[in-house]
């Protein structure tokens, strides 16, 4: 019974503030690839991990009724992935399946095969796909613009942390549906990529923007019909005074205040009962019904080279913790995945 | 051709933070009872007017573009009310109806006919209902409690400004879905009010309350399923952290905030992606098209006692400033009403 070495990325310590690559450490542990006796679950090989914002909220110390998902220090991050069956206990699987769905930041993982999402059927696109646009940051961009923005032709649509895992899909949803586009992005070469790959009507630098409102004025003057929010705060709150009557908030993530012990505030909420403006949360989870759906409406996209998706690889789970990191320095270009094999 | 003395209530300059009486001025202008030829304008009686809260922000110096209900120093204040036909060029009215919609704060008004919203069909309730209750407050709570809150029997209901001309209702509405419903308010009797005379299973002071995180946690230990929202600003923010899984929050005013130049701060907006929370805000000319729906819901309630509705009567166009600008430091007890002529 082959025993393996099995590295992982553990977290060190509950994490206050930004997170340092200090906060998680590489541990080589053994695990038997082999399933118990009778368990139900699977034996996987873990090969692409995806490396999202909303794990920094797992990082904290958990207080009142803890996340069942938070990581605890000494054992390893959890996350989206893909991953090789290598041995099933459970019908739906088989040996060499490839598959998506949470797993652990390590190089094999047993796990219940309730924790597997989605078996990959389509190979004809990159493996790594499947940590993104074919994965969670798909399904959230997706069910996030379709069903909470109820885009219209011609409508204008403004996306945050725009070149980023899900805002370069809203952008190219909200082209492909007739929308005037623009997106905000930390550095030129994010907001050049904005118009020059993903087709955006046009974008700004939020960094280079003494005024926010202004910029968005610049380019809404007839103001937004749908926000697509990645990032919370001073940009919500620019946003609000510039929403159009009946304009909807899809509320993704606020990646500016995952990190913050006291949440920038946000003053203009009165805007909502000003312009009947709906803002919703939502988790990918939501759509998953809709994933059937979704590949069918993405797949030929793609094929066709009319959706196109930028990723930025990490290699190795040893610069899990920097590909991590580095999200929230927005050193990443585009999705973040992380390799821990090819196959 | 009989010219009558015609008193209106106006503005005398514009406001800038807590509304002051002296903001408003009484004054004796005349007006001609007969319709100029070939119009088909109406002209009005005034009876009652519905002191609003919104009305604060229309006295406001307009920057930008100006709301076309903004008032202007020297004119009439302008709000819902009950009205009789005393002339009519319009074939959708007649002599002697009654009639509630947008009028002037003035004895007669000749208004366009669009400005009346419904023409009155049921004298068995007090007429004054018709500013309140029967009008757009009415309205109001019916859409924005049943529509955007969506209450299934059961749940955890919230309202802010309880006693209030809507948040009254609101509560009532709620315990006849067979929901569970606390409400707020700024005084002791306010707070008696709720339980004694509207059902509310709980309320508290909010003034009283230095911590409005733990009022709310306990009086909702299980967290809240929809949020009335009428004040805005601390309160929005407590209620965030008590918010359920897929909570709601109909906003339907921040009273709390129109006050204020600088808006209070709201920094747990993150809890919208963390329990997605939908959180939209609406108008009562939303519902409008419910109407009709909503009096064969309210007028048997009503004729029977099963909803009951606090008013809080002034008397004469000269008591107007007074009662508009006691909303704003919770002066009233119920629906504030003017009272302009009884018939």
């Amino acid at each position: 019974m082959a025993q393996v070495r099995n590295k992982q990325v553990i977290l060190s310590n509950y994490v206050s503030g930004f997170p340092k690559e200090s906060d998680m450490e590489i541990v080589e542990t053994t695990i038997t690839l082999k399933l118990p006796q009778y368990s139900n679950e699977v034996l996987l090989k873990n090969l692409y991990l995806s490396c999202d914002p909303y794990m920094r909220n797992l990082m904290d110390k958990p207080e009142g009724a803890p996340n069942p998902l938070s990581y605890t220090p000494g054992s390893p991050l959890g996350g989206y992935g893909v991953s090789k069956v290598l041995e099933s206990g459970h019908p739906d699987y088989k040996k060499g399946d490839l598959v998506w769905g949470f797993t652990k930041w390590e190089e094999y993982s047993l796990a219940p095969s309730a924790q597997i999402h989605f078996k990959i059927e389509h190979f004809d696109v990159p493996l790594t796909y499947y940590t993104g646009i074919l994965g969670r940051a798909g399904i959230t961009a997706y069910g996030g613009f379709f069903e909470m923005g109820s885009p219209k032709k011609g409508e204008n649509v403004f996306v945050s942390a725009a070149s980023g895992a899900v805002g370069q899909l809203v952008g190219q949803f909200a082209k492909l549906t007739g929308c005037y586009v623009v997106g905000s992005a930390g550095t030129k070469d994010k907001v050049d990529l904005l118009k020059s790959k993903f087709g955006f009507d046009g974008g700004f630098n939020y960094k280079e923007e003494p005024d926010l409102d202004a910029a968005l004025k610049r380019h809404f003057p007839e103001g937004i019909d749908i926000y697509f929010e990645n990032v919370g705060g001073k940009t919500l709150d620019a946003v609000l005074l510039n929403m159009k009557l009946r304009g909807r908030i899809a509320v993704c993530g606020m990646i500016s205040q995952y990190n913050l012990s006291q949440h920038e505030d946000v003053s203009n909420l009165a805007q909502i009962i000003y312009k009947r403006i709906r803002m919703e949360g939502f988790n990918a989870t939501d759509f998953y019904p809709l994933y059937p759906k979704f590949l069918e409406f993405v797949l030929p996209h793609i094929r066709e080279g009319k959706i196109v998706y930028v990723e930025d690889i990490a290699e190795g789970l040893g610069n899990g913790p920097a590909a991590l990191v580095g999200l929230f320095s927005g050193r990443n270009v585009g999705k973040q995945v992380l390799v821990v094999a090819r196959e």
